[in-house]
């Protein structure tokens, strides 16, 4: 046998070099975690599979990334919607998640969260949360791909309080363990997260500067979501947050840039120059009204851009079909030019694009030979994605998520036909349901 | 037995007053096609049903009402995206309309459409296109409920081709025709759909609007749409869109005005005093750059809102869940607000509120005794719909629409554990594709 496994699919979305090229009637041969074959399908190459899946109907598309959520907070989906942005993170998400949050409550909160990135074809996620280790092993159990970032502010966090007042003392030396740890997995990525300008000292954000230029790890960190937040950096520092991250020598080509909402012409010209990458989150700038990020021009100026959903709490899902859908949508309106952004670059900010935001642009992002197997393969018999004039168009503009039926990481199947082959979802749910009280009678 | 169908919910949204109540492990009880009785869920019920439907897990609400679309378009879905309004319009729709569009056109697009809204719980719509006999044909056999539309512009339109010269002399005797035939109809009412006033002369307003008091229908139609018209009606006109159906008498409570995105306040002002109503379009409107309706305003003002999906060439689906969803998240941004539009109010503008818009309310739009069966059950084992914090929350920002498990409509099974039970999706999907390959020969 050739391929331990081989697929027919009707419709290849490679996304190689970020083009949209679809090939209809394809295989793609898979051996132990790696692409091995792309080529048309003939009959003969079913006999070369140790384990063959006939997809003739369906499209298959790379694995997709997430590049900002918070697994852990799916927990709190839709508890406290509909407030401002300030009463939500300082008087709910903030004083609830120092109450409640510890390991369980991530490990809970990151299974469910596992399971319905895997639902929804997500492959790679770049997770930013307390107690990166319990996140990075849920996504270790679960088969999945990750960036993990500790999360660092200047307050003390919930996976801090243990070590007293030593707590920001060991900090350099907790997270070098917790790199020491996963720095060879061949699944999860440490990483470090500072949450954000306006939450993290001068003295935290050079510490984590130099951690990210010792380890090679990428800095994940919220960047200008609000208005509020740029306002508060050119009172209280003399100037906006960009501006400060630079002079503190924090903006890098390993700068994962959250948000990025609310940039000057001069931080954006600063972010071009030191090389430092943007995540779009529309759903959540949109409904914490934090603004519209304008990816159109970051991209024209060559600044790489992903997608990510947020966290649950704020989105409050996390299916990058949706985000692709709204986030194309808005960027039309905002630029008043329905040309834009078009599904393509949609596509580009959760596959080819993505992957070189995280680095990780030589593993995945494309369906190539010699890269890993992270393939998704959808349906395409719903009514709503019919007829297939367009996979690109519908992929963006149709597509929910429920409509991925089968998903492989580095070669293995997470789901199949719409039922999870890792996590146990009953089990899952047991502990949500336990966690659902616990957070309701939180407050 | 004292039930024809008995349904046992876990969570019961009825929408009753338009209010957000959510019920907990409720009976509903009907009798033919009426809704009979409401009442916390007790054992001995399950006898008096003649059929019982088990769901103490699911979410049941009412049967969703999209005030605005274009079923019979839904052929053209993600055909011809990402070019400009004008572009798609001008150069894209209105030809191959022109070109291709027939009974047989209609009937199709119309088919795959009632699976797609059964399939996303959407039971009553406001349809506007060619063809509409044909339309409410399929609506009538897919035992759907819905205002069906005859589009009238001052071009011959496709399904007036045959009338010859005589096309535009016959309109009033043929529409009067279409109403005798549907106005009796349990579930179809007739409407009339002038196409919007750039393409509509003075004269054939004034008819529509004789027609719709003689009758007492409904007019649905397009206004002020793109900023465009706006400034095309000025120049034309000397007067802004809204002002001209004023002063033509075209405003008055029968009125639906799909889209108003651009309205002065003097409009405003004339849709008040007339009592003229809204549909609200969020993704086409983005998608097509139009703008954003200030629904959040009309509201306010006492201006009846309902929410439309508009055609799936402009959306690409016809999900509600998706524009509650983005409709909410743009009106907080634009707003500059997050409490400006909540998921409640999503809700009421595809339930309660839009039952008064389409002149519906004493049959349908809430889960009340004496109501029409219009019932919607919805999965929450999903890992994107847990935890269950809150029903609306869950409904508005992360359901998707194949999440609804069951539809009802007039007391009816059209839709059980997702298999359609009135249209057989595997023969609409042949006619499909033979459309499909039709419509690309067509450029």
């Amino acid at each position: 046998m050739k391929f331990d496994l081989g697929i027919r699919v009707g419709h290849l979305l490679t996304m190689k070099e970020g083009k949209g090229e679809v090939q209809k009637d394809y295989f793609v041969g898979v051996e132990g975690n790696r692409i091995a074959s792309i080529v048309p399908f003939k009959d003969e190459l079913v006999s070369a599979c140790k384990r063959f899946i006939n997809a003739p109907d369906k499209i298959m598309i790379p694995g997709l990334i997430n590049s900002h959520t918070h697994l852990g907070m799916s927990l709190f989906r839709g508890f406290e919607d509909d407030v401002t942005f300030h009463q939500w993170l300082f008087e709910f998400v903030f004083p609830v998640e120092a109450k409640l949050v510890d390991e369980e409550f991530v490990r809970v909160g990151s299974e469910l969260s596992a399971l319905e990135c895997i639902r929804f074809g997500t492959t790679t996620v770049s997770d930013m949360y307390f107690f990166p280790e319990v996140t990075a092993g849920v996504l270790d159990r679960a088969g999945m791909r990750g960036l993990v970032g500790q999360h660092l502010a200047d307050f003390i966090a919930p996976d801090e309080k243990k070590f007293g007042d030593q707590a920001v003392a060991t900090r350099r030396e907790r997270f070098l363990q917790f790199f020491e740890k996963y720095k060879s997995h061949p699944r999860i990525q440490p990483a470090i997260a500072p949450h954000a300008p306006y939450t993290c000292s001068d003295e935290l954000i050079q510490m984590v500067t130099k951690i990210s230029q010792e380890c090679g790890i990428k800095v994940h960190m919220h960047v200008c979501e609000t208005t509020g937040e740029v306002e508060e950096s050119i009172q209280k520092f003399g100037k906006t947050p960009v501006k400060r991250l630079y002079d503190l020598g924090a903006l890098h080509e390993n700068l994962i840039a959250a948000h990025s909402v609310h940039l000057t012409d001069e931080e954006i010209e600063l972010f071009k120059k030191t090389n430092t990458s943007v995540v779009y989150n529309p759903d959540a700038n949109l409904k914490l009204s934090s603004g519209i990020a304008p990816v159109t021009r970051y991209r024209k100026m060559g600044i790489k851009v992903a997608l990510g959903t947020d966290g649950a709490a704020s989105n409050n899902d996390l299916s990058l079909f949706g985000a692709m859908d709204i986030g194309t949508k808005i960027q039309k309106l905002s630029n008043h030019d329905n040309t834009a952004m078009v599904a393509l670059d949609a596509l580009n900010m959760v596959t080819y694009e993505a992957a070189k935001v995280l680095g990780l642009q030589d593993r995945v992002g494309s369906i190539e030979v010699g890269k890993l197997a992270d393939l998704v393969l959808l349906d395409t018999h719903h009514p709503h994605t019919q007829p297939l004039h367009s996979v690109l168009s519908q992929l963006v503009y149709a597509y929910q998520g429920l409509e991925v039926n089968t998903v492989i990481c580095d070669g293995k199947i997470l789901l199949e036909n719409g039922h999870f082959k890792t996590l146990d979802p009953a089990v899952v749910q047991k502990d949500v349901d336990h966690m659902r009280i616990k957070i309701e009678n939180a407050l």
